[in-house]
């Protein structure tokens, strides 16, 4: 049995073609099915997150890895906060940078390294519970560009509230050798 | 029959309780279904709109406003574009500007004026088309500040397709004597 | 007399030693020196501009071009006002995002075009007065992707104020046949 | 001997006043003379920065604290990184948030506490060397919101490179008994 992998154009086409078939009103809120390039997709991710010695230290985890999306989960912990005793906006923001990192890497050629261009978070309720959860999605795959969304929720007491919101460009580098993801 | 206005902590509470009610994923997909505080929101945001005389220079025009969302359609136009003959990122910035704005001022006091502190597009594919609609939602509204995201569509043969996308900070200005919207 | 013209990495690498040679605190205090690859810089940013016909729909003209900075200016007019009576945010975001996008095409390679990538702004101040000028300014730049600040001063009675302040990503697009700035 | 301190609304038109009489092109490369509401400013930094835990598990130290300005050092360390081996953009993010915040935090009022309302960063390097030096300054400060800027440069034998670029919100909480900085 063949897995067919369409070329990144048609791709996105259907991505975004598949937005206006179920009449959503907003694409964020539309996850696009998307195709990835490379097969062994969620091998790579993994493979790469456990280089990543900064998600050993915060203590995150890996979860979820799907087609241009990621959730890497991170535990409360004292000595990740700021001076009010909440999670430091700059360990959320570490963790759902990485989300989104590899959610666009889901959908990268296997030759391909990762770079993150820029990312912006609105930081919208403090940080606290028994973990955050961030989740990176892919909102558009470009050939070179892919930009991505994030959300970071608390969990406490089987709940979850929003508490950041990123919007991010990863960048897609190809062609130098010795250095992929 | 009387309308109840739940006061501003229960209603976030409520909308955020509403997230994980429906095991949604990401909160930017989940509509969360705000209460407006003044219950003439409606007439306010099309009243000011009205006095944004940059919407009429550019020929924009006000459609739905719904608790929480806004949408304003932009038609092509030929002296509205870069120097590649698509439509300007600053003409589609500024209408999902002005509708992140007003879709915070839907949640927001009668005697509260709006003000926009921040925001950030990142653009995904050229502005063309026959118009473009920009919708803005509240991602969390809260007592000063209000996080909103929009998108903008361009529309071609009945087909939307995302072109642009932002995250964006608004201000409720309160008690300022001739300051309002 | 020849004009020399370094290749993009001596380039970058003379700025950025530029600025510990100034013993500069800040980067983006420290106007490093750029050198254009492509000595028609000035002409060509200014076809590209006249191309432009939003910034003739708003009545903005070009002002200083010089390797990696640009400024634009844009006169106060009531067609181009929010509903208190200032300038659009979207109207100045929409010139300083022309400033920063030609103060990177100023320093690219003659058959490259120009795209932006994603920008955010923060207003500081209502725009108001005789007329706003938005400088444009190379922060670094690099083969693909170019980072620029940008400014925008509201200028009255002879003084400059700050309005809003830029950020912004630039990509440099080559080998797009009949597609160039 | 007294010392005078201006209210904000004086300090900050004699703050903007001066970028006009040095002629300065931008405005983040003047900065201005900022006069601190509380003269205990320095300690109170020192005290908060104390309590961020985070700080102290990275490794990060506080340096220079002064009216508007605050540098916080990171030294390289390996359990710091990325997959690249070069320091992941997220542990940069948190020293320059910080930077920022205390920049901010500097004129605020005694009874004031600091919120990290967004921030947006700019990667234009490999996070590499010796150490890296995050630097927060004040753009503009209002009565409830202030934008910064920050720098992070990666300091290698002897010489500093830009490596990321920070555009910030902060916001001053007051009346919030026990809750302070």
């Amino acid at each position: 049995m063949e897995r067919r992998v369409q070329p990144a154009t048609s791709r996105r086409s259907a991505a975004l073609r598949a937005v206006g078939d179920r009449g959503c009103r907003y694409t964020l809120g539309c996850m696009a099915s998307f195709e990835p390039a490379d097969p062994e997709f969620e091998l790579r991710v993994r493979a790469s997150f456990a280089r990543q010695r900064m998600m050993a230290t915060l203590g995150a985890t890996l979860e979820r890895v799907a087609p241009g999306e990621v959730d890497i989960r991170l535990p409360f912990r004292a000595d990740l906060t700021q001076q009010h005793g909440f999670l430091h906006a700059g360990a959320m923001a570490t963790v759902v940078d990485s989300a989104c990192g590899y959610a666009a890497l889901t959908l990268m050629p296997r030759d391909a390294a990762l770079l993150t261009v820029e990312f912006k978070v609105n930081l919208v309720a403090p940080g606290k519970g028994e973990s955050v959860v961030a989740r990176g999605r892919v909102v558009r795959a470009g050939r070179t560009l892919t930009t991505c969304a994030g959300d970071v929720f608390a969990v406490e007491l089987g709940e979850e509230k929003l508490v950041l919101t990123m919007l991010a460009t990863e960048m897609t580098l190809k062609g130098r050798p010795g250095f992929s993801d």
